[in-house]
């Protein structure tokens, strides 16, 4: 399930052209937390998730369709 | 936010007629911690918030439903 939430970021991460390391920059989280929680290494919590949907430009709703979808 | 999101997940397991204690039962979690959640205190995590969701027989579109509309 975790590496199932870091692919759907990783996807919409790169369908918005974002780096890992733009990302980390934009949303105030630490590119090395960034590609921990991509490969599914780290238990998010729901703050940081708002903070990098927040940073992707997409709502939570999205996140978990675009998540469901899979 | 995270007092937003204990009041929602505390409305919906009220409407499901649930007990802190019987909630805590069905999702393997300490009641005290569910209570902690549901106060706002904890930054939960996306699978300690999945096991809630699934023990009240949601899924997390739903709640972040509920949730976007209070």
């Amino acid at each position: 399930m975790l590496i199932k939430l870091g692919v759907t970021l990783r996807d919409i991460r790169k369908s918005k052209n974002l780096s890992q390391e733009e990302l980390s920059i934009k949303c105030n989280l630490h590119r090395t937390y960034i590609g921990m929680v991509e490969r599914g290494e780290k238990n998010i919590t729901i703050t940081s998730l708002i903070k990098i949907t927040d940073a992707l430009g997409i709502d939570l709703i999205y996140f978990f369709k675009s998540f469901d979808e899979r």
